[in-house]
């Protein structure tokens, strides 16, 4: 028993000190309390991901839950990748630039020029990172004084909240709420109240997180939204990180706006891409910023010491995959353009099987997830067989465990005190393989009847 | 006149105020102060890679300075590579598990069990990080709160300071100084004070960074030295971390010996590895940590919410080369065995071609660098030319100017204080095609006659 009390992280630290401890336990215990996590930390050592894969290597659900195709990555990026391995020129697997690349800051500021325009400096005003996530890291970690505010729009990408609360800052929360909520929703209805946003700002706020398009609603941005963010921003002198990995993928007559090209808005936005979303190799972790060069400076110094310098290899092939699809930007082969049309009926297909099991989906005008309603099939669950707090965790892992399909809990992307506003909400990703899709409407529509 | 007054940070920031600025100073003044780098950064922004690269990147000298091979990586690893971009598996270009891609952790983990004698778990005793410098970050932020003492030995890999200041903790200095002063020196010379680093010791101390082989000086701790340490850290219950990432390159009859395998040890080391430095890949930025489940628990939380995970295409081919060369561990065509044996020649060429110019080399134990006494040469150089405080600074970059050899200054691995004690060494690395090294010594040879 003592064991248990002296352990304060769960089974791994339990097991950990059942085995080292047999001989000594007071001095382990010693060792232990010293060793715990620093308060910082505290609080923000939960991640829906580590949870949730976790649970799908326990019980191989069919996986709708993370974020990445299960289909072949376009060849001509995996080409290059295989072409630099086996390049002759050896400098190739060393060490490159600590900031980027050469050759692919130089890719990333002509791609963005062109969409900005206006002259983006490679050397100065570009960086690149491992994947978005250490992008978003090294923004906040370097923007951050203790006490500084940031303002985050729910839902948002789960990680922003630990990383600015590791950071010294203090997260200020405003949630997108549905205009209707009955009839056939698109992530258009989920607006956020415009006076409720500017009534967050004030002297301490250091800066606005977006994500548009947004994950995991599909929301994307309209200009009157984002100019009202812009102003508001300008008004209280703030930055704006902008979350853009999902930038190509949109639907229909939507438009992806850049915030960084509003009026006067370069200056102050630090801009967030991906390659792992550009391309569908969310395994390469290959992501970059781009920004004015004093304010991309706090980042260089963060990035250079975190993880000094990004992959050689993996920069030279999505370098040689920019040089690819920027040859025939204008056509409708280029992957940019190509995928978002791959993804409309496989959108469509979800939407259509989610409806048909008797849950309510919300279009996403962007991006490759789905949230959808799930408390129609409320009946037909045992959730008190969880033991969460929250009732779409507590779906998610009935689900997963006695029907075989994983889904992620809407409210792990809300603050604690948002979270009710979620938890009617499953998320499912639509980048999967027909076949893979269908396999899950079958199993739905067996577990219905 | 002004421009320049309101910037801090050099050119970088006064080109950008100046282009950005014109129509408006005064308001940009007030945004510039109110992104300034956070104060916990400050004097921890410079880096004498960014510093040397750059200085290489415009005068192009033959460059001894960076530690990584110009020739080919072994096949097994980068054929790996390509097979693993060409794979038909589309996941392997997917998001991996968190902590390490699983085929990676079971190779590390089985790698490290045989040489510590234990059995290590995978999946709570191993950590895969974006190269040891990443493990190196997220040891420190994750076990050091605010006052915390490390002891750093000097000289130190860079970057171990500006990190734990960064997170807040103090770094404390012993050197490593050498006993003997002429006759042909080695790495063993250099030694601490053992009733100096007995006196660092006390109850704030959160750790201990070691580093072994020892870069710049190429010293292999012995076991009396380690033992030493081993005592002090569980006399006073503080942490080793161990950056053991030159372990394969070792000379002749000296022995790499892991701290955590002393008694009663592996219970508080963290020990750090490299693929970068094993595999003569350091562009790949694949290390690990390895050490007890409650110790890695904090790493994995720092981790989780800096990168999340790592490449999983390059894990993968990290993962085929492990089990490629473990197949043949006990053959000479290891690559762990055979690499040493390749680097001897190249290690006595250059100390031969250094003494015929002039300078006294210390012949290394280990790694792949070696340092020089250069001060003999000085009156050859024009050192007033260049404005740096440390005489090294000055002679490397006069050096890399003038006469197109490129090293670095070995007082960039002391502290403040101790910076003297170093101002008579250049590091020069060895881990180059003969080619090269024979071009270093005509250049050198040239200019000295």
């Amino acid at each position: 028993m003592m064991l248990v009390k002296t352990s304060i992280r769960g089974i791994i630290t339990k097991t950990s000190v059942y085995f080292n401890t047999l001989k000594n336990i007071q001095s382990y215990s010693a060792v232990m309390s010293k060793f715990e996590l620093p308060s910082r930390f505290k609080d923000n050592d939960k991640s829906v991901w580590v949870e949730y894969i976790q649970l799908a290597l326990k019980y191989k659900p069919l996986n709708l839950g993370q974020g990445f195709p299960d289909f072949h990555a376009p060849e001509s990026i995996t080409k290059a990748l295989a072409a630099t391995a086996n390049n002759e020129n050896p400098l190739l697997q060393q060490y490159t630039r600590s900031f980027g690349h050469p050759r692919l800051v130089n890719a990333i500021a002509k791609l963005y020029s062109k969409l900005l325009k206006r002259n983006l400096d490679p050397n100065n005003e570009v960086i690149v990172t491992v994947g978005a996530y250490e992008a978003l890291y090294i923004a906040l970690q370097g923007h951050t004084s203790p006490g500084d505010e940031w303002i985050i729009i729910e839902p948002f990408y789960d990680c922003y909240v630990p990383i600015v609360r590791i950071v010294g800052g203090i997260p200020r929360f405003i949630p997108l709420k549905p205009k209707n909520t009955s009839g056939p929703l698109t992530s258009a209805d989920w607006t956020f109240d415009k006076k409720e946003l500017e009534e967050l700002f004030n002297e301490k706020t250091k800066g606005i997180v977006i994500n548009t398009p947004n994950n995991p609603i599909g929301k994307v941005y309209t200009l009157d939204e984002l100019q009202f963010i812009a102003d508001l921003a300008k008004k209280w002198n703030t930055l704006v990180i902008s979350d853009e990995v999902y930038e190509w993928i949109i639907y229909e007559s939507n438009q992806h706006i850049r915030i960084a090209t509003l009026p006067d808005m370069f200056e102050r936005t630090i801009t967030i891409g991906s390659a792992g979303k550009s391309f569908s190799v969310t395994g390469w972790k290959i992501g970059w910023a781009y920004g004015p060069a004093n304010l991309l400076y706090n980042l260089q110094v963060v990035h250079q010491n975190v993880v000094y310098t990004c992959s050689t290899p993996l920069q030279e092939a999505v370098a040689l995959g920019f040089e690819e699809e920027m040859e025939k930007f204008d056509q409708p082969s280029c992957y940019f353009f190509s995928l978002p049309k791959e993804l409309i009926p496989k959108r469509d297909y979800m939407a259509k099987f989610l409806r048909e099991v008797g849950m309510s989906p919300i279009i996403p005008e962007g991006g490759y997830f789905m949230i959808a309603d799930w408390t129609p099939l409320e009946k037909k669950t045992k959730l008190e067989e969880e033991t969460d707090a929250n009732k779409d965790y507590r779906f998610t892992k009935w689900m997963t465990k006695n029907v075989g399909v994983q889904g992620i809990p809407v409210s792990a992307f809300y603050s604690a005190e948002h979270k009710h506003l979620a938890e009617n909400f499953v998320r499912y990703c639509f980048i999967k393989k027909d076949e893979n899709l269908q396999n899950a409407a079958k199993i739905l529509m067996k577990w219905k009847s």
